[in-house]
């Protein structure tokens, strides 16, 4: 009898999901020429909406904080899911921003003309229907929903189960919005269902009405999106970010840089995990960071010449090398010169963000050519990985594959593009 | 015991294959930042050893014909398979027009500046190891390894069991001049056996050292590609390309883009397959066009309202709105108007390339930007769907996707790209 509920229940769930396909293909053929003024009215609309209903929002989160409590999650994960008036504030914020931003639909990223009078443009279109997958953080319905929104492309989210009924209460606005707007209210869709069989179905493409899954959350979510997901995935598996300093390097500044890419926030995928150090650096840099960096109660996993150096380092075994702390841990390596550096970081990175810091031009050359990341920074921060940092606004995540978006996917990173050419008459000899 | 036999076989396929991948990615790691003038040196030297070897390489495809012909294989794939000495000059010739192309890698897409002083670059870098799974055609054996090289990644080919002397015969000429110009031997793999296990090894991403598959080839490869490959795909599945004859169209242009769009080649992705016309255009255009076709020996399958106007047709079925011919054969559709136009090319179409001709701006606006297709023309021939057409110089094929690379994918569309950023020690507040 269970596996004919259970059977019964998982065609449901694909029913319900294929059901949501549908209405966001032929949402996303509306919205795809949908005027500017059209989206950004929704998006402020939906601001105004969320203002409006901060109480039933609040009310809506603590039915998810009490289960959430209840249940044992992290302090880290409460924080997370926990809204208070000004994070909704900031919501509505964001949502406007968003209004804000250049549309990207239509834009001309080239133009040429050819020798037989024919004119090509390359012109911004909508990639279609995106599916957005997250865990904890209800402002990523927000968030999510008004990026694809303003790229012209349908949403299909699905809030992870601790946020369901505040994903639920902010995704009401953004419909309300959408509503006022005279959109079709399926441009943002919700997965009604807490049942983790319609991530399944998600990843399965929903009979091609899913064009693109973006997955926001932790490792084990990404890995399995892009283990089993059957379309195109934007995600980071991890953000395993280095920062090398040259022997050319100035010393405060490697420091400062140092200390900004590990500890300005350490639970974000720009954080630095490693720190590579030029072997000629060792005696005139290395100590300095070192001490800045404990300065800052940041633990030190050092190789034997760190070790060697300053004896308040922990012994660094390999796994360090792979390891996204995520927190107040560095892993040091002293390396010869900046072709050992760009070494490491080709086995043990993460293709994600890794910074050199050195005043020799020729040096930082390399570097940047040959490390094989979404970011290469010259004496920069990793921190600054982030699609705001770029100017592109808000972004949906970071990508570190090379296909299509990669680094900070913004609205521009969430269209597609075709070819307008435009003749006299001509045909082809 | 032929279970035992076959299991055995396939594993040997999947090391041999995997053997490969792990080949190809080595060596991609060298082309990634290979000078220009290295790839280019291989593929002059590689045209260069073509020619010396033409004797070669017309008794090895001696070989792959005669087998074909007592296979009994079509005139058609007999006519691909065939090599002589003009085709292999042709092939050379191309080998020496891809080294002419501007290098994309290192190509600065973007440049601007941050408030905090911050300089970000998006360049152009290599996707990495490219598969292409082709058929008959030997000359692809060139084309795309020298696209994929010039790009600088690493490919792995799998040639059609029909061609596998002809293409290692070519092959040997490409690998001679990678040597030639001492980069890696492995940049350019063919697939040494003929077993088809070979195709879902590659199909599965070769345990992450293929990025990308491009199938060059008929309807049935394309879709087992599409359907079966964990890898991202350029491709287009079908090119049923349409012309629609729009009330206000110039007759005489009418009439010869629509001939050219469907004559001038029948048998590429880019010919037309139906004509679409404007029911206020029935009266004046559409007799003049259908006798032109007719006068070039094309078959017009029309619907009742262009049955009434001309008796020489044959009735249209539904089928007929959603067939690729690839002959001398069109379909022919009355409208109402551009929308029922567009609705039409939405209904059917393969999202390839679709024309308008009229001498209305505003009717063509709407056209090109409603139409989802990857080339959208104006009063210019469908026939003009081509690489060279637009001035890529060679094509590897056109994707109907909307991803990384849509339209004619060249040279430009076998890259990624990363983000430079150059500070002076910035760090993130």
């Amino acid at each position: 009898m269970s596996v004919v509920t259970l059977t019964a229940t998982q065609e449901e769930v694909a029913q319900q999901m294929a059901q949501l396909g549908t209405q966001a293909r032929a949402a996303s053929n509306i919205l795809s020429t949908a005027p500017t003024k059209a989206k950004d009215a929704a998006l402020l609309a939906a601001a105004m909406t969320l203002r409006a209903n901060v109480d039933d929002i609040l009310a809506a989160n603590k039915l998810d904080m009490d289960a959430a409590i209840e249940k044992g999650l992290s302090g880290s994960m409460l924080d997370r899911l926990k809204l208070d008036s000004d994070r909704i504030e900031a919501i509505a914020k964001g949502m406007e921003d968003i209004a804000g931003l250049k549309d990207p639909v239509g834009d001309v990223i080239a133009n040429w003309d050819r020798p037989n009078g024919l004119n090509i443009s390359r012109v911004r279109t909508p990639l279609g229907v995106i599916g957005v997958i997250f865990e904890s953080r209800p402002n990523v319905t927000a968030d999510a929903g008004a990026l694809c929104l303003k790229a012209g492309n349908a949403a299909i989210l699905r809030a992870g189960s601790e946020s369901f009924h505040s994903s639920r209460a902010i995704h009401a606005c953004l419909v309300e919005g959408l509503t006022a707007a005279s959109l079709p209210e399926h441009a943002i869709q919700l997965v009604p269902t807490r049942d983790r069989a319609a991530v399944g179905e998600m990843l399965r493409g929903l009979d091609h009405n899913i064009d693109v899954i973006i997955p926001r959350g932790g490792h084990s979510l990404v890995a399995r999106v892009q283990a089993e997901a059957r379309v195109p995935v934007f995600a980071h598996l991890d953000g395993i970010c280095h920062v090398y300093i040259d022997k050319d390097a100035d010393i405060a500044m490697a420091r400062d840089i140092a200390v900004n890419s590990k500890m300005r926030r350490t639970g974000i995928c720009g954080a630095a995990e490693t720190l590579l150090v030029d072997r000629a650096a060792v005696d005139t840099h290395l100590t300095a960071i070192l001490i800045a960096l404990m300065n800052e109660e940041c633990e030190i996993r050092g190789d034997d010449e760190v070790l060697a150096k300053l004896d308040m380092v922990t012994p660094a075994t390999k796994e360090d090398w792979s390891t996204e702390y995520l927190d107040a841990v560095i892993a040091v390596r002293i390396v010869d010169g900046v072709n050992e550096a760009i070494e490491h970081i080709a086995t043990f990175g993460s293709h994600h963000t890794d910074s050199i810091v050195t005043n020799n031009e020729e040096t930082a050359a390399i570097f940047l050519n040959e490390v094989d990341s979404a970011i290469v920074l010259h004496n920069a921060s990793t921190q600054f990985a982030d699609g705001g940092e770029f100017g592109m606004g808000a972004e949906i995540g970071i990508a570190t594959g090379k296909f299509h978006a990669r680094g900070p996917v913004g609205v521009e990173q969430l269209t597609s593009f075709k070819y307008q050419v435009r003749g006299q008459g001509q045909t082809r000899p």
